[in-house]
């Protein structure tokens, strides 16, 4: 085995080409009062050299070893692998884990699409390493959103430093996809605190040794409450009290996972543990999705991030592996065997991994810049669409991102053949890790019910993103327009049939939500990659021709899904017959 | 937890309903001379009642355990996790190693139609425990094809009776797909034995701790062979010679895996082995692939039964998990919360498991009884095209239904949610154990290409299915027979213009052959799934309501998945630009 199968090389080309090229990212950011001045296309490919560096200098060398080893716990202290402490150091002391952060309280004030393609290298380094800053910066974004200026203060520079870390506490046993069912109690106390009471499973990053403090944010429900969502409340619960003492809670165990081990899961209690409210009483879960939409955008990055470097392994050991002849005669007749990728299978699978990985980047890239622009754009109407497209681009990304992270990492595994199911060489793990992504933050099914339920059916988003796609067609060669106009036609008589159906049966959304997202993810994908060959075919470098391929064999062997998946959705509720599900 | 999610029922009636309803096969067992008097319904059931037993009670509950445990190795010798030696004496004293061996050696004489069942509860129980039996009685059928009489009597009633094992050791580092590069070197010695000396790996209980003996089939090359694969000769080997010393061989070391950790894979070195040859010299491959069709038919049973065995836990858990609320209003108001199954996506879900399973379980069992008719039918012809049909339903069981298995694994895993991550519920130990069969005894981007290249193109197998399926269209109902004969239409289409761009372009194959696969194994469960519909309709119980409602899904939302596989295909090797992955 030679070190470029375990390497990774972070794809700062194809970043530039997305950020500068597609999106046109810089012209943008010189003219909004955050960025301007501070942030142009060379500081950005400086920003993204450096993360880059580090990501795969320092950190993607402990993704095997700390997928061994796992996290140890003893006596409610979680010990990370090996390496981990001085790697969250060094990140920290870049400053990577404040990118996005507001700068008054010491963060650096990136926009979020720099900070996306920072947390993909971070992530395709270790996806296990990546969620501990992941964590941490979620939190900071619903601080800083819902947080009283005294609590901002006091937590979050040492979060955006990196000298505390982040967790969200959030399901329990009995709680999950329904956070209404949650039982923690807060009870408040005369001095404006709030006493915490109650345990959680599944949190990311609860406990461990990269930090002397960890913060919570938890949602609880006061002895009054509403029942349900309503009577829900988010609070801050550091781990360590500001005179020093330790706050009442505890990690009770870590959980034996099928991947991402050096990440340490945990059960946490919370045995009348201080905190103090964050955002109004009983709008707890409304606070929280601040925090989720910007993990969830994350996670759909993660699953990207898997891909690429599943991507980057499997095309490595193509071109070494010698096995067999090409089918039209040798190729490296002066060899025993030629070497895999000349044969059309192998070929399919890593175009299929390019193809989805780079046009989710394109995907992820543009949802993070809608972000931006909700925020940032000086004019208001531009602002809300924004965030409309934002809001129905968020769900996409989870769940589309990380369904096609498993695709690639499988096809990835395949390439290796027998070696891909040996863990030494890495290419399992990546399954194992990557696998989490479709399930935590809301499963995938869950975002289906939001993008179709509320997103598309209820929302502006899908009216904003079609018509966008529309004004792209007469710029792009009719080999992409056609089949792109096609594909939109038929998703909109889907849609336009859903929202009819929707209001005769209760069912039809559940019906059609998963595959729906897919449909759509593949058309906006189709936009996508339809817009970067036109670009791509402006110049003549190998960097393009290679770019206007990939989206030639998107159109001819990716798109086409959209004729099955669209027969699913046609298909009807009245297709799940319960009956069938009555006696097995 | 409760039991029922972790605990494994054999699906009796579902395999009596394939064997006897669809097939039809106890009026033919009666009137074949290895079977007649000897084989009828009522021995079937009570076949399938004893080991499914044997499988639920004595070798399930060892799934979770084994592959926390795993192998050990140490200085040589191979422990496997405990219980194992256990439960292979019980599975051994019940004459199931030798099911369907020759009855003159000891064996059980039963038709691979019953053992492919037995095969599929026992791989349900344990996939990893599963492969010691099915290495053995792999190596029986090659042996008793090839072996000399006097190899025959020495060797079948011991690994018949499982007092001994078998491996079979092709695969060396640099020979895996392409068997042709094979070094192991074979020296004759004047007794007519020969001396063997290489190193082979990925031995599949290549050693362990279940038998006293352990016979190897090796591939290996005489030093005056040809080059290429048709310079392979095949040797048996055992690990204990005749008088009771050890043969020259040993295990070097155990591979780490993604899954079946309680499966032994072995780097096994032969020091100059005694071995004696098995068929003839030189003709090594045409031998070993006997025992390769018989383990890839296994091999295909491997994936439904990681399949069966995940949609029974995940319906259980479905059934007891509450969270939410029925899309149209509570269905357990006396409850928190409705039980999950009620929500569409997760019936959406289920019901893909279920169509994917027993639709694979009536394939696999159509292939096995073909493979038993192709020995027994009194017809010269009927033997011969029985014969084609299983060459060609061979690689389409062994790829499609691993496929489906990952992707049955993968929805039952979803269904669990964040617990279906966590190692103690079970649910991600299928998808890690499962994966492998995607993977050994040839990948499926191989089986595809013997599918596509040489059975379709080359042989008469195509013709013969498509016109038995053609004789089944006038029995079925039209909501059947519609889509099918449209379905059935396109293949031909696409096969025709595939049959013409082979003569033309070397890379056609190559190119089409996965999406092939899938697409031909859709038309075929689409074929068992009407005849099973209306075999269903004509009664009026629990299961005949299920299997009709099952058989409706399949063709709304599962056969669907054709237009998007023949698009693929239809895109040709034209779609596949070696330049997109020139610079990446």
């Amino acid at each position: 085995m030679t070190d470029n199968l375990l390497g990774y090389r972070a794809p700062l080309r194809d970043m530039q080409f997305v950020v500068n090229d597609l999106l046109q990212a810089p012209q943008q950011w010189a003219q909004w009062p955050a960025t301007a001045g501070m942030l142009d296309a060379d500081t950005l490919q400086a920003v993204l050299e450096e993360a880059g560096r580090l990501c795969s200098e320092r950190i993607a060398p402990l993704n095997r070893s700390s997928d061994e080893e796992g996290c140890h716990f003893e006596g409610g202290v979680v010990r990370t692998p090996a390496g981990f402490r001085e790697a969250w150091s060094e990140y920290a002391a870049g400053g990577w884990v404040g990118i996005s952060g507001d700068p008054e309280y010491g963060g650096m004030g990136m926009p979020k699409l720099v900070a996306a393609m920072v947390e993909e290298m971070l992530n395709s380094a270790s996806l296990a390493f990546g969620l501990y800053p992941m964590l941490t910066s979620g939190l900071c974004v619903a601080l800083a959103a819902h947080g009283s200026a005294a609590l901002c203060a006091e937590y979050l520079p040492k979060l955006y430093s990196g000298e505390w870390a982040g967790a969200m506490c959030l399901t329990e046993a009995q709680a999950g996809s329904d956070l209404g069912l949650i039982r923690t109690r807060a009870e408040a106390q005369a001095d404006g605190s709030y006493r915490i009471t109650g345990s959680k499973i599944f949190i990311t990053a609860g406990e461990h040794d990269l930090t002397d403090n960890i913060i919570h944010l938890v949602l609880a429900r006061l002895p009054d409450a509403p029942a349900g969502s309503r009577g829900i409340s988010m609070f801050l619960v550091p781990k360590v009290l500001a005179d020093g003492s330790a706050n009442l809670l505890s990690c009770g165990s870590i959980e034996h996972k099928m991947g991402i081990k050096a990440s340490s899961t945990c059960v946490m209690n919370f045995d009348g543990a201080t905190g103090w409210l964050v955002g109004e009483l009983n709008r707890g879960l409304n606070a929280m999705f601040t925090m989720m939409n910007y993990e969830r955008l994350g996670v759909g990055i993660q699953g990207l991030a898997a891909g690429e470097r599943s991507l980057q392994s499997a095309l490595a050991y193509a071109r070494e592996r010698l096995q067999g002849r090409a089918p039209g005669g040798a190729q490296a007749p002066q060899q025993v065997a030629d070497p895999i990728i000349v044969q059309p299978d192998v070929q399919r699978m890593l175009l299929t991994m390019k193809a989805l990985t780079e046009g989710g980047r394109a995907l992820a890239a543009q949802v993070a810049h809608w972000l931006d622009l909700s925020k940032q754009a000086a004019d208001a109407q531009e602002r809300q669409q924004a965030g409309e497209l934002a809001a129905l681009g968020i769900p996409l990304v989870k769940a589309f991102l990380t369904d096609n992270g498993l695709e690639s990492c499988v096809l990835g595994q395949q390439v290796y053949g027998g070696h891909g199911y040996i863990r030494e060489w890495g290419q399992e793990q990546l399954v194992r890790d990557v696998r989490i992504t479709q399930i935590y933050e809301g499963t995938n099914g869950i975002q289906a019910l939001d993008l179709l339920g509320r997103k598309v059916l209820m929302g502006n988003g899908y009216a904003l993103l079609t018509a966008e796609i529309r004004r792209s067609l007469p710029e792009l060669p009719a080999e992409f327009a056609t089949p792109l106009n096609a594909a939109l036609l038929w998703l909109d008589e889907l849609t336009a049939w859903l929202r009819e159906e929707s209001g005769r049966d209760p069912a039809a959304v559940g019906a059609a939500a998963v595959e729906y997202l897919q449909l759509l993810g593949h058309v906006a994908l189709g936009w996508l990659w339809a817009r970067m060959a036109v670009l791509a075919a402006a110049q003549d470098d190998d960097f393009c021709r290679t770019k206007l391929a990939t989206a030639r064999f998107y159109f001819a062997r990716l798109l086409p899904r959209i004729h099955s998946l669209g027969a699913c959705v046609r298909a009807g509720s009245g297709s799940l017959d319960m009956q069938a599900l009555a006696n097995v």
